[in-house]
């Protein structure tokens, strides 16, 4: 859960500021509870602090509910029901997978309303990876080296960041 | 003491490794305690975490001791007596201030053996700046927005990465 509370500040705080044009979501799949989604919404976030242990106890908010439906659990993050299938049916393209041996970010063209997807430390499953071979754009690197998801995001932000 | 944390994780840490020729210090002022300075010996660090949590215990390990003199704490961190001026007068030149206001990192000229100086969220006092002045070779700039500590470690490491 500290991987991704960590991610999720990557995605949406900066310096003493929230990215208000960005969104975080985290597919978790459990075991051992059904795999569910949770959703950070920028622009409506509320009480987001740079720590891990604060973001960590809105994501296990988040994953204490049941249903199926989408449900706030705090102002500006929500939790469903759900695994990656379902997560990238509600994302329109481009999606880029950000992969050790994609092509360099900083030559690529994103363009305005973009999509990263990231794995945690375990790399995609065979199933995952035919999924998002289906819908992605093109797999993205960030650089010679591999590096943690959250090191990962702040690169792209950064890159994104110039480009605006 | 989660942001110092933070700050050692992307200073030393990648997917699955260490970055064994990386050194973080941090200058830690007090009160209550005397000021003291914390190293991350990148090549003999061992049991270091990617969670804020364990990389804290060892800062607060670090900061419990009382001597003035060097002393190691656990495998490759380090705690001694000392505060911005006696942490700088140890590094060798090029030193980067990393600032809002300074030169695009990008278009640099850095070396290979660099260090680059960050504060935390409150911004450096004026007796500081006037040491870090003294001493420092350039303002460096991530890009255009104002990024978290952690997250300014995680752009600069991906430029030395790049040009390594």
């Amino acid at each position: 859960m500290d991987l991704v509370a960590q991610c999720a500040v990557a995605s949406l705080l900066v310096s003493h500021a929230v990215r208000a044009d960005a969104e975080f979501v985290a597919v978790l799949l459990g075991p051992p509870r059904p795999p569910r989604i949770v959703r950070f919404v920028g622009a409506e976030v509320r009480g987001l602090n740079p720590d891990e242990r604060s973001t960590a106890s809105l994501l296990r908010k988040a994953l204490a509910e049941e249903g199926l439906a989408e449900r706030s659990v705090h102002a500006g993050v929500y939790g469903r029901g759900g695994g990656l299938r379902d997560a990238l049916a509600t994302i329109q393209p481009p999606i880029f997978l950000m992969d050790e041996g994609g092509e360099d970010l900083r030559g690529s063209r994103l363009g305005s309303d973009v999509t990263f997807v990231l794995s945690d430390h375990k790399d995609f499953t065979a199933e995952e990876r035919a999924l998002l071979a289906a819908v992605t754009t093109a797999k993205l690197s960030v650089g010679p080296r591999a590096l943690q998801a959250d090191q990962v995001i702040a690169v792209v932000h950064n890159e994104l960041d110039r480009r605006a």
